[in-house]
C-alpha cells in the first residue's frame, strides 16, 4: 500500500516537473536495491504516454574541448528560447573519475541554478550495459517532467559514444581547431556518426584557425558516403565564451528536426533504437544474473587458471557453465 | 562405443596432419547437431595440449585491396621455406555472398593444391557470435595438425576485425596507395589495431605511390600513442604480382614474435584473448538458448509493437523477459 503511494507521489511529482521528485525518481531507477527496481520499472512504465516528446541530443568530444562550458552556454541560450533543458551524463567510469564529475557540476552553476534545467551526472560505479538503460530511463522520467531538451553529454571513454548515439536524435560532436592529427585519428571513427561538428572555441587568436578548420572539415565530409537519412553533417564555429555561433547550432538542430520528421527517419530510429535497447538490456540482464550464480563463479574460479594457460578449450567451459546455469531453477 | 570410435579416429588423423580428416573435424566443429558439438567439445579438448605453437595472423583490407592474391602469394612464401600454413576466413556474412567465398577459393588455388597448405571458408549462415568461435576452434585443429602458420583473413564487414584482432598474434593491414580520403576514414579506426600495413599492389605505375603513401603512414603511426606492448606498426611495401616484399613481412612478423616472446606479451595476450573468447562465447550460448525459448519468442512477439511504437518501457520487456527464461527449466 504504502509503495502504490509512493509510486503515484512520484508520478505526480515528476509529472508536475518537479526537480526534487525528478531527482527521487532517477535515484530509485539507479538504485540497485531488487524492491526499487520493481517500482522504477513500475513509475518509467505509468509514465510512457508522457515520454517521446523532447529532442534528444547527444555531445561528446575529447577531454578538453569544452564540453562542460559549451552545454552550459548552449543550455542557457536554449532557456532564454523558453526551453526547458535537462543534461544527462553518461560516463561507466565515473568511479574513477569522481573528481571531474564534480567539477562538470560547479562548471555548470548558473545551469544547475534555473529552474528550468535539470542536471545529473552519471550513476558511479555501473557496466556501460547498466549505466546506459538507467540513462535511457533518466532521459524518460525528464521527458515525462516536461523538459523540452535533453543533452546527453558523454566523457568519449570506450563504448560510451556508440552508446549515446544510440539513445538520441542528434549527435553532435565538439572539436577544437588546429588540434593535432593524433587527435583527429581519435576522432574519426566518431566523425562518421555525427549530425553536426561543432568548432569549439572559435573566437579571438582561435577564430581563423576555425575558420580553416571548418573548410578543412567540410571537404573531408564530402567524402563521406552519403548516409541513408539523407542528410550531410553541418559544421559550425561557436564559442561559449562570446556566444557566437550557438544560435546556429541550435537552428541546425531544428533544421534537422523539421527534416527528419519530414522523411520519417526520425521516428523510425526511435522505433530502431527501442529495440536495441530492448536487446542491450537482455544481453546485460542475462550476463548480470549468470555472473551472479555462486555455482557458475565457483566452476569459474576452478577452471579460469586453465583457460588462461590455455588447457582448457574456452569453447567446452562457456557450453559448461552455461548448462550449469540453465540447468537449476534460478533463486527467484 | 562408435563415438568413442571417432573421437580416436579423428584425434589420430588430426595429429598425424592428414588435411581430410582435419577438415572432417572441422566440419564437426561446424555442425549444429548437438550430438555432434558434444563430439567436437571432447575432439578439441583432447588435443588442447596440441595446440598453441603456431603463429596467427589477422588479414584484413577493404575490398579490392588485393587480400586473397596477397594470402595465396605470402602462403606460397612460407611454403617454400618449410612452413606449414593453414588459411581460415572469418565472414558473418557469408551466407550472402556465396558467390565471393567460391572465389576466394578458385583464387587460391596453387595454395590450395599444395599439400603444406589448408584453406577453409568461414561457415556460412551464422552470426558473428557463433563464426568466431567456430574459427578459433578450426585454428586449435589446425595447430594440432601441425600447421605453422595460421592465416585469418576477415572480410571486413561490422565488428569481424575486431573478432579477427581478438583471435591472432599478430594484425596485418593491407591498404592500396592512392586510395581516396573515404577509405582511409574507413580504415583509420583499423590503423590503431594493426602491427602491420602492408601498401599492396605496390608494383609497375603504382610504385611511386605507394613509397609516398609509406611515408605519409608512417608519419601518421608517429602520432598514434606508443601501444604497452611496445611496438610501432610496421609499413611495408608489397607486390604479390612480382612478389616483392613478402619477405620483409614476414620478417617483420618473425621480429615481432621475437620481441614480444621476450617481454612476455606473446603469452600473456594470448592468455587475454582466451579469457575473452570465454566471455563471448558465454554471451553467446546465453543469447542463443534465450531466443530458442519458445515462451520468450512468444511474449516478444506479443510486445514488440508497442516496443517500437514506444508504449511499452524497453526495460521492463527485458526484464520480464530474462525473468520469464530464467524461471522455468531449461528443456534440457
Amino acid at each position: 500500500m504504502k509503495k502504490r503511494l509512493d509510486l503515484e507521489s512520484l508520478r505526480e511529482g515528476v509529472l508536475s516537473g518537479s526537480r526534487v521528485l525528478l531527482s527521487q525518481a532517477i535515484t530509485l531507477v539507479e538504485s540497485a536495491l531488487e524492491s526499487d527496481q520493481k517500482l522504477a520499472a513500475e513509475l518509467v512504465q505509468s509514465l510512457m504516454a508522457h515520454t517521446g516528446k523532447s529532442i534528444r541530443i547527444g555531445i561528446t568530444g575529447v577531454p578538453g574541448v569544452g564540453k562542460s562550458t559549451f552545454i552550459e552556454a548552449f543550455g542557457m541560450l536554449l532557456l532564454r528560447q523558453g526551453k526547458k533543458v535537462a543534461v544527462l551524463t553518461i560516463d561507466p567510469s565515473s568511479q574513477l573519475s569522481k573528481g571531474s564529475i564534480l567539477g562538470d557540476k560547479t562548471r555548470m552553476e548558473r545551469l544547475a541554478a534555473d529552474k528550468q534545467a535539470f542536471i545529473r551526472p552519471s550513476p558511479s560505479g555501473t557496466t556501460l550495459g547498466g549505466v546506459s538503460g538507467k540513462t535511457r530511463e533518466a532521459m524518460l522520467l525528464c521527458e515525462a517532467a516536461g523538459f523540452d531538451v535533453v543533452l546527453v553529454e558523454t566523457v568519449g571513454v570506450g563504448q560510451s559514444e556508440t552508446a549515446v548515439k544510440n539513445m538520441v536524435d542528434y549527435f553532435l560532436l565538439l572539436m577544437l581547431a588546429g588540434a593535432g592529427d593524433e587527435l583527429q585519428g581519435i576522432k574519426r571513427g566518431i566523425m562518421e556518426m555525427a549530425d553536426a561538428l561543432v568548432i569549439h572555441k572559435a573566437d579571438g587568436e582561435n577564430l581563423d584557425e576555425a575558420k580553416k578548420a571548418k573548410a578543412n572539415y567540410q571537404n573531408a565530409l564530402h567524402l563521406f558516403p552519403a548516409s541513408q537519412k539523407d542528410w550531410t553533417p553541418r559544421i559550425a564555429l561557436a564559442s561559449s565564451m562570446t556566444g557566437s555561433g550557438l544560435e546556429e547550432v541550435w537552428e541546425q538542430v531544428l533544421l534537422y528536426e523539421a527534416k527528419m520528421k519530414g522523411n520519417g527517419f526520425w521516428e523510425s530510429n526511435r522505433a530502431a533504437q527501442r529495440l536495441s535497447w530492448l536487446d542491450e538490456q537482455i544481453q546485460f540482464l542475462l550476463g548480470q544474473a549468470f555472473s551472479k550464480d555462486p555455482r557458475v563463479s565457483q566452476s569459474l574460479e576452478e577452471y579460469v587458471e586453465k583457460i588462461r594457460s590455455g588447457a582448457l578449450n574456452p569453447g567446452t567451459l562457456a557450453k559448461k557453465l552455461v548448462s550449469l546455469f540453465l540447468s537449476k531453477r534460478s533463486p527467484r
